[in-house]
């Protein structure tokens, strides 16, 4: 066990064995993080890994060693199908698997699985990401958030929302079908914004984790409440509005320890503002969220601001989703 | 002599002394660097040095001992007044100069100099900073940037544009009172983007520097074109667009070594949306366009698609602003 992975505790005498009755290794392979779960005849969990070896931790390419390190005493005595998704399927990663054109759902990906031949002649099924083209050629991709999409249980035609780094949007067409997409870079501006920008220069180092008092949590939600609206109604002119939390804080106006939120809410602003010219049809748009529940509810709490009702899904859906698309394939016996 | 700074050459045996007939140090110390300039009885330059202690620079308030290492000759010998413009007024740099609240004027801010004693009873004049107040209640701020527009050859009524790092748009009343004015983060955002954000990755090192061939050039303008076009038609969703940078570039629609130029424009066609909402009257918006010449043509042709009509100023005016600041001062003889 390497100091970067978490392994759930090691069965006691007598537990059973999770290899034992596992029908798929299902591989949540992202950016930063590796989970591995063994699932059983239901699709159930029997057991979770995770390890920090994401796709940027792993060097020269030695993905089937990460791999074997998180899971190397399952693959010893299981010979059972491998499945993975996320962004091992990039072009910088273990194999590209091309991207799969909207509209599409589990069965289509299913139909699509890249296949990596790995040592004593295993093989690796691969989900494809996902492209979307908008009206005006350009493109949009994902990858993974499409497997947590086809798991989560979804209305037919619904507006699904993953916020972070690279928030998502999703519009459904049936239940599992995704017609279209876009993504907002919400997240990763709001990063590199306080860490890199003269706007975290007036902010309070560590100040999201400190701990508040009721009277200072009331200033910082109605400064991100302000962020949102000046966001949701000046969304064309972000460049500009941003630039107001460093005059704010400058001028007193809003107290420094709220000035994250402030720019939190001008980014959320701006995404729900845009997000909303894309949803197309007569109907008012309702929005289910899906991911982390803290920014779930950062979100829903921006959402009901501007007047769109939404309303928040499990948190993790990626293993059902990897269940549906291994059936769908004729993985599972 | 520093190795930060870099003066004129010393003068010839029998050349003359600008201490002789100066009128004014002016100074244009900013957040990089700073600038000295000894001014004739006309307001010409007699002299001119600069180095890199601006302000970022300078270490536990040793301002008066940066400006002793630049200048010290010269106030040994000479005992006119010396008036600073720019961050130097800053609430973290020498003496935090009060801003000024719009609509001002030089006359305006030779009213509300503020006033720093140095060694030997010397006065230092610091010329304010504009606050512009918007119609939602939020401010604007700028340092530096009002004694360029004052000492620019503008006319009644226009509106000058300072790109940058941090973008001014100022719209004038008369011939040099500023009546209003917005900031806009355009190269701020631009750079925070290369550097620390995803877009950066597939952006080829240094390719801003690079010697392009004239094809690779035409495909860095049409590029940039494609992205102002972008930025001024959904500058709504900008957060949106930009992750347009990644998919075009992962995708092979645009060429690498021109995703940086996409950028470019999508931020600048972005400020120009929102600026051309924040001119007012009937009148269509002319601009004049005024500080780094590449960067200003690269702002004209931006302008041009976006149908909008601009001239590029001269380069430094804040000399000029300077003079006509200290002149309204009574500082002059």
């Amino acid at each position: 066990m390497t100091a970067e992975s978490h392994r759930t505790p090691e069965p006691e005498f007598g537990a059973p064995d999770p290899t034992a009755c596992a029908r798929l290794l299902a591989l949540d392979w992202g950016t930063s993080q590796l989970r591995a779960r063994l699932l059983g005849a239901g699709g159930q969990t029997l057991a979770l890994r995770q390890s920090a070896m994401g796709i940027m931790a792993v060097q020269g390419g030695a993905f089937e060693d990460a791999l074997q390190g998180l899971c190397g005493d399952w693959l010893e005595v299981w010979d059972g199908p491998i499945l993975a998704s996320g962004m091992i399927g990039s072009r910088q990663a273990w194999v590209e698997a091309p991207y799969l054109s909207c509209p599409a759902g589990p069965a289509d990906a299913a139909a699509q699985l890249t296949r990596v031949a790995m040592r004593k002649g295993r093989l690796l099924h691969v989900v494809p990401g996902l492209r979307s083209q908008h009206a005006d050629g350009r493109h949009d991709v994902m990858r993974g958030e499409e497997t947590q999409i086809w798991g989560a249980d979804l209305g037919a035609g619904e507006c699904v929302v993953l916020p972070g780094t690279h928030s998502k949007w999703a519009w459904l067409s049936g239940q599992s079908q995704v017609e279209r997409f876009a993504t907002f870079m919400t997240g990763e501006l709001f990063g590199v914004l306080v860490r890199h920008s003269i706007l975290g220069r007036l902010m309070p180092s560590g100040a999201d984790r400190q701990a508040v008092s009721p009277a200072q949590q009331l200033e910082r939600d109605q400064t991100f409440d302000a962020g949102v609206n000046l966001g949701w109604s000046e969304a064309a002119a972000l460049t500009h509005i941003l630039f107001s939390v460093r005059t704010a804080g400058l001028l007193g106006q809003w107290p420094e320890h709220a000035l994250a939120d402030a720019l939190s809410g001008m980014l959320i602003g701006a995404e729900l503002a845009a997000a909303a010219r894309f949803h197309v049809g007569g109907r008012s748009m309702r929005v289910c969220l899906l991911g982390d529940a803290q920014l779930c509810a950062r979100y829903q709490r921006a959402l009901q601001l501007c007047g769109i009702v939404s309303r928040i899904a499990e948190a993790d859906a990626t293993a059902r989703g990897q269940w549906r698309i291994a059936r769908a394939a004729g993985l599972l016996p």
